[in-house]
């Protein structure tokens, strides 16, 4: 324990949707930070829980108390999808000088980076040397200056264990279905359902992407092709398809949004049903089923992938190490893949607002020509993030 | 190899609704069959195979290859929803008959009980002796004459897998989550979403099952009563809720019915939408979300109960033990739990007719009084056949 750094008081919490890791990034945050002898505090529910005054000391957990919540999914912390105004930047900055915080840790997407940097930026305002890191989560894996973020991998493979045995279902009793997959401006999630595929003809055999405007005429062409070529079809849609205009399919069916901007997809399977009505009536194929994958695809337990809990653990550890061990003063973590053959990969970082408010879609290189479906390249891409797949027996 | 039953040829084929575990049966015929010396060949997609000639020879199918099938979710045979009319009956026979088939095993629901009854008797009213057999298969675990079914231990552990997961995601971001699992005459697949709680508050809060009517009104007090106390709420509802009436709920949304006279209600996520809206309206909750389990429930690989596993795969060899072994000409093969502190089975032989048609429903023991949560009782039932459930980490 290093007595210089006894001084150093972190916060972390957490923001945005859950995800199966985001809590190995907490741990890996809380246990860094212990090995540099430092306090650490969790907030409750995001920057609310500063707000509320909802702390939890994380100092003295006990270690194995800390494993058994990293293994477990969903956000231990509570989470949040507040973006605070500047006058509740000014009270949780009030709120964080009271305690003696000295390092503020934000583990979320684009918007809870967005938050971070809103912070660093008020603090630096008010001459509070705070510094503000983001640690990546998203199983959308949309995040701007990184190869993937932690969340996607273990979410990825929850979607093609799904597909895998979905396949296999429609296998086994014929017609169409269609599966809607999370997935906000990328696709990168509904393409992890071609993971699975093992055998000629498996399914899903056609993929919609929100990187390629949808098309009610073309999809219902797609279905009827495979349908004459299979006797069957499997779908998988991201929740975010939108159509030539942008405007996102979904929006036909859900009025809600939140505080930054951002309809509500998930949580409804009004998109699932109105495409299987769609090719009902216009394909005329008796036997459509919809389902949406929902939020057991970041939830589920027993699923997540070894690599991403691993790297979600080591990204809370970086932060750190860049704070505490190097003195640099804010930044988002970020993920790069090295060169070369063997799987592996860097830890960075980048300014908070680089990876604040935008987002990144599939490269074009992931999709192919037709746009629905992914190429080898994106599979070789995921396949070492998502982990081995059961074997499927066939007879 | 017994030279006496070097005649017997088994023919063996899938029916109704797929399961994580209904290959393991398949499986369990194959290898008895194939100790007996007896011939085995499989009829693709049900008795539809047989009228179509579709069939696969399982006596020489190498033993590691149909270990990795009995592994694999679905039916590897593929399944029919099949009722045959008394034309169709004949054909199957005459098409059986052809092939020398002296046995019949047919794996699935009551359906697929009855359609066996059926060829037996239409067998028997032509004189010709075939033995036919039903082997239980399915996740709702509405056969009667049973103590549970294959394939329900592992959809239930599905169930309550995802319970655990979402019950965490809704404990982070709040608001009420209404989640439609599957269950047309029976609630003990809903019943498992009880089966992960560990925590005191943990969710599922309410669960509504097709043994108790229905009621909107009483169903938003239930929610809103729910909210007042833990300021969040999970619900479990059955897809086979009905009103006092008895019409299905979901009736408003499908109009699709199956040769059996059993509507769609599985493949829509209609109902938890319809159930999250009225919620929204009636209680005045922002945050409503729904989900549906859909076709996962039942075909997720990796997710299957040990237990199950084990037992789907004695049934099938009980069936040919009792056809081959004891020379007996029909039967549907029953699991019984033996009394006693230790779990422990014994499997049985009942009538065909006894487990044709009808279907039963939970005990009341297993619901309690208001009819909006399960009993200690239902829990001690469904934990062995679950099985070990991962250890939940919470701050």
């Amino acid at each position: 324990m290093k007595r210089s750094l006894m001084k150093k008081h972190i916060l972390v919490a957490q923001s945005g949707g859950p995800s199966m890791v985001v809590n190995q990034s907490l741990v890996g945050v809380a246990l860094a930070a212990r090995e540099h002898g430092c306090r650490v505090t969790g907030a409750r529910h995001g920057v609310q829980g500063v707000l509320d005054g909802a702390f939890v000391d994380l100092s003295k957990v006990p270690r194995p108390r800390l494993e058994r919540v990293a293994a477990t999914p969903s956000a231990a912390l509570g989470s949040a999808r507040m973006k605070p105004s500047p006058a509740e930047c000014g009270q949780i900055l009030a709120a964080l000088r009271a305690r003696g915080v000295t390092h503020f840790f934000y583990i979320g997407g684009n918007d809870t980076a967005e938050t971070a940097h809103l912070l660093h930026e008020a603090a630096a305002a008010e001459k509070f040397p705070l510094a503000c890191f983001h640690i990546p989560k998203t199983i959308d894996n949309d995040l701007l200056c990184n190869d993937h973020t932690p969340g996607f991998a273990s979410a990825a493979r929850f979607v093609a264990l799904a597909f895998m045995g979905d396949n296999l279902d429609n296998l086994a009793l014929g017609g169409v279905k269609i599966n809607v997959v999370m997935g906000r401006h990328a696709g990168f999630l509904t393409a992890a359902a071609a993971l699975g595929r093992q055998h000629p003809g498996d399914g899903p055999h056609l993929l919609c992407f929100p990187e390629r405007a949808f098309d009610p005429e073309r999809f219902c062409a797609g279905v009827a092709g495979v349908m004459a070529c299979h006797g069957r079809c499997v779908v998988a849609v991201s929740e975010g398809i939108a159509d030539a205009d942008g405007r996102l399919v979904a929006e036909r069916f859900s009025g809600e949004v939140d505080a930054h901007g951002n309809r509500q997809l998930s949580g409804s399977g009004a998109l699932g049903d109105f495409l299987a009505r769609l090719v009902r009536e216009k394909c005329g194929i008796p036997r459509v089923r919809a389902d949406t994958l929902g939020y057991f695809q970041r939830s589920f337990p027993g699923v997540a992938s070894e690599v991403d809990m691993a790297e979600a653990r080591r990204a809370g550890g970086a932060a750190v190490e860049a704070a505490l061990g190097r003195g640099v003063d804010s930044g988002s973590v970020t993920i790069r893949r090295k060169p070369g053959k063997a799987y592996a990969v860097e830890y960075g970082l980048v300014p908070l607002r680089r990876v604040a408010k935008n987002t990144r879609s599939m490269p074009a290189s992931f999709i192919n020509k037709a746009g629905d479906n992914v190429t080898p390249k994106f599979l070789e891409y995921a396949r070492p993030l998502v982990g081995t797949l059961p074997v499927i027996g066939r007879i």
